[in-house]
């Protein structure tokens, strides 16, 4: 079996890895598609983010969707043949924090592809992997694997529109158009936002949020003062995703916000700190929210897309085979081409 | 001018009003379409409902859009022309629950067509009537005016909608298919609910409440136990919307309603009095919310209806002439036949 | 070793029973002091209350505390000679409802003295016990053992408060001044309440509620109208305590509220149900919530009892020796006479 | 009448000014006591801060209690001899905002003794003055002048308690021990919290808050790891009071705040800006909040006091004669030795 291994910036490798032993609680499931995140990015192009480095060999990806091949003796709950999405958050159920129901901040999470911790947690792209029933999530006949693959930055969007309260009705800006900042737009219009504005640097992004259902986009390179006409009577938006982890996008919505609105930090800086105008946060009483991944919005992601509620196939740009991975990650990087590019694992 | 009149239980009449003098801040209106209510109905069938009784002749209806006709001189936010639909809710502003943003608990309010106080606010069923500009929200042209005349029960929904919180991907239960659970439909899916189940105990209100999108319906008149596949492990609801009044309808779904679920009444009881489990309601944590009217939300229904977000039309089952007034209020009292009844005041 | 152990309404047995094994993630616990709620006085003067009966012999209780004997070998949180006050409540920590934080309404909860489920849960008035480390919540030596015993329902009490939200400023009634009503009075003052009005029938429990600090009593059984001056404009009080189960209580409270109150229901009524004036919950959209025991509050509970944050001990009326348990629940059940009654377990 | 007047930077003069008509709806006030805020010491010292500069003669002050001298033909709420706390918060009822209950963002809130509008809103360190009844919340016999005074700052900290949420059991640290700090300390105790540390990189501040109940003080300057063994399992503090207006402060405590925790920013920045580790923010998904100045909580705090629930006195460093302004700014400027300075105005 292959697998995408991350072994420093810039070197990645198709490699054969073992398929683990299938317990008789597991699934044993043919991977087929692979969503490349911005997460991926970094490890190919800087070997990390912030202080988290890779330090040895890691299987990369966290995006996935496939197809049951083998069921473990004891599970009820799946069978053989299953069009899966797979979550690839493993809390442990038992800390502090999952008790409170907060399980994105367990204290011994699992997450696929990740190197927050060492030894590192091998990631998902690849042509077999085994996993929990719990994170086994059955996709509709009119879901495409690729589609299945995006159910899991479509939980980072729907956790971080929970995290912004009741959008019915509400007029929301988006700053920032890659592929969380397009999935935002999607998640708040399905959760009742009335007005959507959505800012970028680049016109493709713009071009890809506007596709699926911005009201306006201010592409704020080319007009520096495009949000100024929402600034009126102290502002008017009422809630801001920033998607950007761009302290410029950051501080140029704060007029636009109105007093007591509420800001969702999604993106990440490059450097980790940002530099803001507390006194305005203050004396607008504004609210800044992080939002980190999601545990059950996975579930309600695969429902949406099940049900025909959300549709993201406009932001998928491409799929390639994965043998052609270094292709794939340079088109993923280019934001004048892709949104989101996704890896045939077949 | 013609409006028309209620006198007493049944004794509805056509009838030559007065048209007040347009004040300098001010708009006359032509009132082209209004929708009929079931407190209008209320009003001509028992003259009245609970203790609120028609004391002297008033005129009916609060449901209403038409074009403005004449603008005060003072008045720079409309123009001659503008198609509009009306907003009943006039508070004062100036009292302590409008201070908090509660305007639909003002002390002095002035709702259109309503015998709660006397003497009675005269309703809005009439040819021209005068508004304030903060009442008149304009329609686009893709809206009808019977359409626009639905942004009325449209707000009591969203209102209704609010007061259960971020719907997100939710279970919600509607009970009760009359033309507010409809819209409750519809304004639950709006704001992002996953899974939507509506019960009533006939038949052509839930082909009407399928035909606005639930998941499920449920006829619990020859399906007693219908819900009964939704009790398992302490209920799976997470919202349950109560339109129909009826205390059957709330008990019966108790069970099926999930710890800490979440009830918003919006149903009025005949009597006024419901006999409630309530050890059920403490030992189950449930929030029992009442919801009533609106205020803020006719702007947001407006916007919805001009946007193409939210689609009104399946309900308006006919638009009847204000001079056939008896027909029209017959055929909007039988479930068999109608949804939203519409007058046409032209 | 000796418990109280009920066997039928009227029949309550000092018996011997067994200790059971200590194991070695587990703690032995002399029992020192255990309070007499209203639920054993229910299984002693009813043999249930509702749909639950006792129907097999149950120790009772669940409100105790002790001091800690031995120590199970893999226990390193407590000590031999540890005073501890036992939180009766034992979710399974794996449900859904635990995995969300609501450990109360865990679908495997085994909760001290109660007859929910069968075979019954045996409870904590027995002479030792064995219990978990998180069950153990050090007392500080400012505590009585009695005052550790009333940690639980004074947990009771503070979940409650906290099912209103925030109290900081606001004018809160209490309806019924027994043990929990008077132990809201507290917590609802430690919460910040600016205001404090309790009813109750009695002049007894009265007293007692001012003894711990309201701002004014009503009796209602003499002065029907008592709270009549707090109706003016739609109602003064924002939270509503309803701590007597009486239905009459709630109803009397319904003019008194203002609208968007919140009423958190704590009593349980005698049959289960309640008849309510549901359309004025509608119109004045109050909130309605039921609070059913408690989880993470024992240890805040604990807590504030150690600090000398609240004072229990005006509502401790009687101490008495466990071998006089029917003179013990005699006197708990006359109000005239007793608010919490304390079994002596040595 | 006597008047501080700030002219400019140093500038502050004893100046006699006019007192102004009274008119029928309206109170004649002889005012007793000032306290001297931060702000009036930065317009001292400054000549205001940020951007907010002084422009033209202004009378500081908006921390006052007196006594009514003569009531407006009109007013029925208040008499002579009335002795008063007098809230400086006067927004305008009508905007946006103040319909929305959020009297605070006003579009045109004339505060006393502000130069972010000109003309300035001339404040009331004065000998008379006129005001609205609303404005003025009488005093028990039990308050002192001088703690009347403290009123509104007393409402600053009860506003950031309430954007805080229900705190009742809650862990609690407060960075930063000035005047605001310490009032912090009281508030969140007042409203529950279960554990308060205070740190600030002086001793006297932390005497000061440790004064009014804190259950720890720190002091960073001389142990910059003194928060460190709260950091344990991403952190132990359930809310942050950032009250000093120093990004280290406010950094520092990032580690030691658990995830989903609650920042409410209430100090200004010197600069205006700080620099944060939004990853961070967003990892652990703190909530920051703004909270800005006050409106309702004024009558909580006169109540509060009133009613001995909270007790200010030990945060009145001294009291001087209004003549020795200078004298009186200087002690206020200086950490060691003052928290709140009031003037006498007789």
């Amino acid at each position: 079996m292959q697998a995408l291994v991350i072994h420093a910036a810039g070197d990645l490798r198709v490699e054969a890895v073992e398929t683990p032993p299938l317990g008789e609680q597991q699934l044993l499931v043919r991977v087929r598609c692979g969503g490349i995140c911005g997460s991926d990015l970094h490890y190919y192009q800087h070997g990390g983010f912030g202080t988290v480095r890779v330090k040895e060999p890691m299987v990369l990806g966290h995006e996935v969707a496939g197809v049951v091949e083998a069921v473990g003796s004891a599970v009820r709950s799946h069978a053989q043949g299953d069009r899966i999405a797979i979550s690839p958050s493993r809390p442990c159920g038992a800390c502090r924090f999952c008790q409170q129901g907060l399980h994105n901040h367990c204290l011994d999470m699992r997450y696929y592809g990740s190197a927050m911790r060492t030894p590192h947690v091998q990631g998902a792209f690849r042509q077999q992997i085994v996993v929990e029933p719990a994170q086994a999530h059955r996709l509709a006949d009119s879901v495409s694997d690729a589609e299945g693959a995006l159910a899991e930055p479509l939980s980072v969007a729907l956790h971080a529109v929970r995290r912004a309260g009741d959008l019915l009705g509400k007029r929301v800006l988006v700053t920032g158009c890659g592929p969380i900042g397009a999935l935002l737009v999607i998640a708040a219009r399905r959760a009742g936002a009335a007005h959507i504005v959505a800012t970028d640097v680049a016109a493709a992004p713009l071009r890809a949020a506007a596709r699926v259902g911005t009201d306006e986009t201010v592409n704020v390179a080319e007009d520096a003062a495009g949000l100024a006409r929402f600034s009126a009577d102290k502002g008017s938006f009422d809630v801001l995703f920033e998607a950007s982890g761009n302290e410029r996008a950051l501080r140029g919505a704060f007029d636009a916000l109105r007093p007591r609105g509420v800001i969702v930090q999604v993106g990440i800086a490059g450097g980790g700190d940002m530099t803001l105008p507390l006194n305005t946060l203050v004396a607008k009483e504004f609210d800044l929210r992080g939002a980190f991944r999601f545990h059950e919005e996975f579930a309600v992601a695969v429902e949406l897309l099940n049900k025909g509620l959300v549709d993201v196939k406009p932001l998928i740009s491409a799929t390639l085979p994965y043998r052609d991975a270094a292709r794939a990650f340079a088109l993923a990087a280019d934001r004048s081409q892709a949104m989101k590019v996704v890896l045939d694992f077949e």
